[in-house]
């Protein structure tokens, strides 16, 4: 069981901490203060100056090789395993647009990753070649508002079978991605048969996102704010025609699809918390160190040191945790895997609040300001906590896991 | 030790709760949707739907005589015990602009506290009478982005005495309320004698928003958010000249009317935070009795049963302890109640912050975002736990207090 | 809700404190190195040093008046409030003799209520008058080793009708004083009919503890320890034949008079335990000023004094919750004080367990052995999570009285 | 990084692990049950089927080679890595005897190191070779009553020279495996030049149980059991007499010595409190699965499904902590390791004390009584929150740690 990084990725890993350290990070608050400065008035809209951020860091990273990392186990670019990459996305976390920048942001790694696995050889002409390329966006189509998408079964976006065409209706909110005007994918999921078995009712489609009858309604809030322009749109499908070509898989197939995406880009979401937590422990401690009162550095008064060495502490125990269900992902596969993943999932989050909370407090007032990241990679790790299953369902699979190696039946 | 609600006061909380719910819980989503909407796009100027909204609840509310409740122990006005104008502040917490149409705002009532009780007539003339009226906001100017205000004897914004006048020069920010345009009073704290013993180094002076030299840089952020129009404004003097006349109390003597301002203040701040717990209970309780999912309410499901004792218990105990101290302040004053003002100050914003978490968790997706208020909340009291002192000096105090016990010597 | 000590209940809290600690704490640690020593060997005998003990102290305290303090809302002794009674717990939880000495402790005090509440002429003539004398002592016979007592209509104790007679058959466990040779009375729930409504299924009866059929199989331990001369005791009824006479109220009322038993007794549990976290502070703020590592005292190293505040504000927020629910059993009874002795039910101990834990901390090595008080204290105090309902049924009701606000139905 | 089991290993475990439940755990509670059975009534003396048990079980593990796996890195036996005995540990750690049966039991595994990496030859002669054989035990003398032993520099037992020999006197308390009447040696650690710098005024000393003016004084109690006939004993010291030659390493240099012994030890301890929470889990599923309340398992109450899956997963994290610990150890080692050895230390007690804790909950009143071992085992590993260093003082090394990333200079 080997968690530690290997001697291929560890000059990669060196390369993109250097890039995101040297040429990311100086452009990633000059990309943010530019929202909502187009001509426009539009905060979904890029100005010239972010297109040309993106487009330079892009294009430097892809000259230099610095791309689709997260292709595991595949025989296209680096054919990492679960583990390498993960130590990549880690450094990734610690600044916003940096996975974007090697082409490997949520969603569109899970989506790519949908069409390379599931996708007829069109679709992926159509949409995985500009996607692996960085040309265009994707977003993934899933929760809606009027159930609780815990339960996916649940989910009743309607979609009605007319000759050899589906009709879509209904609504979807929190699909991330979908206010960047460079978005031209949907990968939904829709009810074709609620009369079904559980798992067999739904089905998943990729689509156009300016097909006739949708309909952005609005951005919505991540504590107040509206993450422009990536965003994470409400959206009404009213009446909206489909080929049945665009099916994925198959019709009634749709939960097949959703479990193979999800997999891995949970450990990837875990490991860039990790990375936040790990800036925001920087932070503290370089706080702490430099900064005065009653008469003493602030890492030396009061719980300090404790909150310091318990930050650290836990950091630890997530990566490794996060590090054995990348190496079950690669060994085991992501059946096997999915306890492990259940586990990180609920770990790594809870984790990178806690650390990042704790670096807020001892920056004082500045830390919940626009002055320090800190403020918001904790809004950012709190929505990590419902994204791809809450808390609650993931502890349930660990319980369900546990209770089964002591009773023959269904638990 | 009654902590009850009076006779006396019951009919007051009544009448208060009725109007919240009524008359000013259907407006406040309005007056926060027309931040931003001025005509000359400034976010923080009041569109004219805003200032009639506010106009005509502070007109209904002062109408009723339900008003400046906050004025405790005076002959003016109720003179209501704190503990009685606790309960009104738990009630006032549960709605944004609430406490501003009762005229019981900070740092209004601080800052009217300060006049009321240190200030000169003509400072009570020029100031307080409109304050009193709710005619115009006001600021309490004391924190510095350079020194850590948890040591307040640290802060080292100048101000150098020049003939009558003083000279003030520095930054301060965080200054809440100092985005309204109706702000008409500072009350600034400032060094004017680094040389002096620890307490006895600054003073407190009153002023004028517009004097020249004051210049108003941004609004801090507070999780993304500018708060608009109240704002906590980061602002630059450069050579603003206030008279000696403008001194409250007496020159080096700040620390002991900042000392006197903070007490009571804590604990409104304390209640309304408590306030909001109840909320978010009351919240979690029926989108869990109201959602389903695995074919059950959501209120069934896991640990939820524990979340929400948990939750209903630790209100009780930060209701009784915020009382408790309320009580302290009302039979032995300020001095002996400090740290019992300590306790509550670290406890309740903690409180609330979890409860209000558990609730988001529970609505999904949906709780963090504009369409419930649990994320404008939990940024809120977030917040609390910086504002008026960090957690850590204040358990420091709590400690030092029992420490004391067992020894006969300073702590 | 005065919460307060009266002035009435000021001088006996005086009384009962000086007592503990000049003539009961002394004599403690000396009554429970007798234990053992019995020239039978039997550590269920008390030698003759302890009778002398308890003897002396407690016609002491009897002759003083400081007597039978428990008998609340009574014209019989002082006729005490449940909130006065509490502080006086709280002070008797201190030393681990000191309830028995002023007639207070469990399982007597409850036991005693059933007979005063529920009990006819004869039974309190043979069984009351004894135990208000402190002449005799008691058991409660209900916790069975086979059933989750937390669900107590499961309980499965059988007493099937035989003429005029019951004959009892089957085990109990933990049955607290049942090991002390003067325990004189056994009050015992069993299944009367098992077909009849959930609650309806249990008859209580009274009965000496020396009929036949009655055995004593052994002591169980608490985290390794018998408690002994007190134990708690597993016992085998085996065909005891006991009279129609010697019901409790009705048959098939068992639950009705275990409720009335319970609330009480509860919050007596919950303000010793409170006592006990008084004192492992004050051990923790002395143990913390008297000792030094790495040149500072103790105290002043590292987090302690946010360990030594979260006591102190834990401490406050738990006695001000058991004065709650004590206020809320004197002014609205039982019935409606029940989800707030839930509430102190499970805060007490809980906080209990973490004030002595830490204060076994801070004391290193020497914290968990004989030479401190602290060891015997944190097992006690869990074992409060277990007796008279687990945690998780207090949870339960908390939650369920919480939902019920919000729906008209049962939940 | 690998750190799964090699297939080295994989026998060696699956032996252990099969002996331990088919032939180690039968025997556990017989051998407990029969202390304080000899006829002298001594507590200290095994009797004739202690001695039967232990002897037939530890030669039956010799035969069959399973013995002194603790020996890593070494040419002698089985020339495990750290990493791999962690594995064996964890199986010990679930029966009480288990380590002992295979020599693999604290004190005496730390001890056997010392004499084998830093004992002269006449040493290793007369106390090493018995050691590894399983024929006498032995103690490690350290911890004083009077000094806070977390800074060890304190410690003051007095070693004065006298000629050839060294003088010792003073008191030593908490010294484990002191009470068993095999107990051949003490390795004690004495002040010899108190004037010294800090890390060089102590000195190590090999010497006999038996000289002259040792008093064994008493057993200390581990929350109310002396665990005889193992005990950890108070010792009194009057002039013991005891030659030049029997110093380790060199005078002054018992730091060294300490150090160089602690690391290992402090793993083995931390792996073996993994294997009891693993067990307790395990319990507290089949408990679950096993009894019904409320018409439902009780694994299907409440938060018991949040409870395992947090006790799953907290176990896991601190696995692979002390896995990776283990392989800084191996590879790096044991300077290097030691803030990985103070994080791991830190956290298995405390994660094995809250997994025991719920076990115990789950179990009702039996958890914490002689009918499981829950209660034992939740007492045991509270006393490893002390042993070899308060959690205070390893969580104070790593944020040294942490904070010298940042700061070129002593923290």
């Amino acid at each position: 069981m080997d968690l530690g990084m290997t001697e291929r990725v560890k000059p990669l890993i060196e390369q993109v901490r250097r890039m995101i350290e040297d040429e990311i990070a100086p452009l990633d608050a000059e990309f943010h203060a530019e929202v909502g400065k187009h001509p426009s008035g539009d905060r979904f809209k890029h100005t010239d100056r972010q297109l040309e951020i993106l487009g330079g860091l892009k294009a430097r990273a892809r000259d230099r090789g610095l791309w689709n990392f997260w292709l595991t186990g595949s025989d296209r670019g680096y054919g990492l395993s679960t583990v390498e990459y993960a130590y990549l996305a880690e450094e990734m976390g610690k600044v916003h647009i940096a996975a974007e920048v090697f082409n490997c942001n949520a969603p569109d790694t899970g989506n790519m990753e949908v069409l390379e696995r599931y996708g007829e050889q069109w679709m992926k002409d159509r949409w995985l070649a500009p996607l692996l390329n960085g040309d265009i966006r994707s977003a993934y189509v899933m929760t809606e508002p009027d159930v609780a998408s815990s339960d996916a079964a649940q989910l009743a976006f309607e979609a009605r079978r007319d000759g050899d065409d589906f009709i879509l209706n209904g609504e979807k909110w929190w699909i991330s991605g979908a206010g960047d005007p460079r978005c031209g994918l949907y990968i939904l999921m829709a009810c074709t048969d609620p009369d079904a078995a559980k798992h067999s009712r739904h089905t998943m489609f990729v689509l156009d996102p300016d097909l006739e009858g949708i309909e952005v309604l609005r951005p919505m809030h991540v504590f107040g704010q509206d993450d422009a322009p990536h965003g994470h749109m409400h959206i009404r499908f009213t009446n909206v025609r489909v080929p049945t070509a665009n099916i994925v898989l198959g019709e009634g197939r749709g939960f097949e699809v959703a479990q193979g995406r999800l997999g891995p880009g949970r450990i990837h979401h875990c490991m860039r918390a990790i990375g936040q937590a790990e800036k925001a422990l920087s932070m503290m401690c370089q706080r702490g160190l430099a900064r005065e009162a009653f008469g003493k550095r602030i890492s030396d008064l009061g719980a300090n040191y404790d909150i310091i060495a318990n930050a650290r502490m836990e950091i630890e125990m997530a990566r490794l945790l996060c590090l054995k269900a990348a190496w079950m992902m690669d060994t085991a596969g992501v059946r096997a895997a999915q306890p492990w993943i259940s586990k990180i999932k609920v770990i790594a989050p809870l984790m990178a609040g806690k650390v990042i909370d704790e670096a807020m407090q001892l920056h004082g007032a500045g830390g919940i300001s626009q002055d320090y990241d800190l403020a918001h990679m904790w809004t950012h790790v709190r929505t990590l906590r419902f994204a791809d299953g809450p808390d609650a369902v993931h502890r349930r699979q660990v319980a369900r896991a546990e209770l089964r190696k002591h009773v023959n039946e269904k638990i």
